[in-house]
């Protein structure tokens, strides 16, 4: 299945006007004929199935069904510091993969990269997005400082931080705290990791702070174990709890 | 901390001679100086502090301390089917930072790649250990068939094998299979995944068959979540059994 992405005011009734960029994807690259059944999501949680009506001068589609998503349960945040950009293109790729719903980017202290070009990261989550086939587009959030982050992500029911080998492993200190919370936070320092300021922000915000073990892992690696393992481990617990509650 | 990598058999009593790469890195790159001190692992365990003594034509270095690290428990081996090369890479790189000890590359059916070019993968891994202070530098394996992969990992106490959505999920499969084993072995598909003979295959061979969520992930995603989740269950495990022990 090759699913495409709509902006939701480009939806208007049954219809559906894809951008330029989707309708040369659509048309140029996958040579789609009207009457060909397109699907479309408007990464707000709606699958639209449609048949392509006419290609000039970009696609138009007719909607003969559509299907909500249920929401993702938990919603993911991930913050991370500024690392260099191919390595953080790779993390909102990767990211949107394993199904984060927030990223935030934060110019923390040790964080010697940064860009606010909105334009490129939402590329590379859409281009991830139909990839895997993904209903919710996530949000790309900029933070100017480590306290900014702090304050943006206050609604999280559960954050983490990801602080060094010296702190309680993950995945205890998650099953310690974990009460079926519906959004889960985690946050990875840039290179060279947190200041010992930031550090003690993060504790004196509630923030739990983790080890993600011994090895030494790239920001980008550290940043998709924890994602993987909030997702694996959060499933882990729910059946868990099912089979003994 | 700057890791440098030597064959073993360049260990000959109190001296080390690095090769040609290892030593343009170290007095090119880096411009060391007779006198400075230098780390190298023999990526069989050994971590040898060490003194330069002459850099030409190449680094000889006398050691003077080294220092054995335990065996990784558990040994991680990683069977992926092939898939593009810069992905492949991608997962070397990625997957010795995690810890992975044995790649095993697969020529299974669906896979439309191929490469056994043993110079570049090497080279990528030696890289990626230096990068993640690693001690044991992993091996990279080829298999011709998956029947072949399925062979050679005999030894491995714990076999799994992420075959798609409809599988059991990971990490209560892996709470049921696990008994402190010192090996375990995932096994990846390439894009398109494992065929349905191919499945059977590594269901009657004793592979637990499982699933990494509903999610559609790409090989190289997929790999890394399996590995992450391995190192982490692994630890919480061992953890637990010690909590409730």
């Amino acid at each position: 299945m090759e699913l495409f992405y709509t902006l939701p005011e480009n939806v208007t009734g049954q219809s559906i006007q894809l951008d330029t960029f989707e309708s040369k994807h659509l048309v140029t690259t996958l040579r789609k004929k009207a009457g060909d059944t397109v699907y479309v999501t408007d990464g707000c949680g709606t699958l639209f199935t449609t048949i392509l009506q006419t290609v000039h001068p970009s696609a138009r589609l007719e909607i003969t069904h559509k299907k909500q998503h249920p929401a993702p349960d938990p919603r993911i945040g991930l913050g991370i510091g500024y690392i260099r950009p191919n390595r953080l293109d790779f993390i909102l790729e990767k990211g949107t993969e394993l199904g984060v719903n927030d990223f935030y980017l934060i110019r923390s202290e040790n964080a010697n990269y940064m860009s606010t070009n909105k334009n490129r990261f939402e590329k590379i989550v859409r281009q991830a997005l139909k990839q895997s086939l993904k209903m919710y587009k996530p949000n790309v959030y900029f933070s100017g400082s480590l306290s900014e982050y702090i304050k943006q992500t206050v609604e999280y029911e559960l954050r983490f931080a990801a602080t060094g080998p010296e702190a309680p492993a993950v995945l205890p200190s998650f099953k310690s705290a974990y009460a079926n919370q519906q959004s889960i936070l985690v946050t990875i320092g840039p290179e060279g990791g947190f200041s010992k300021r930031e550090t003690e922000l993060l504790e004196n915000d509630a923030f739990l702070c983790v080890s993600l073990g011994d090895t030494r892992l790239r920001s980008e690696t550290a940043a998709l174990t924890a994602v993987a393992a909030v997702q694996l481990f959060t499933d882990y617990l729910k059946e868990t709890s099912i089979g003994t509650g």
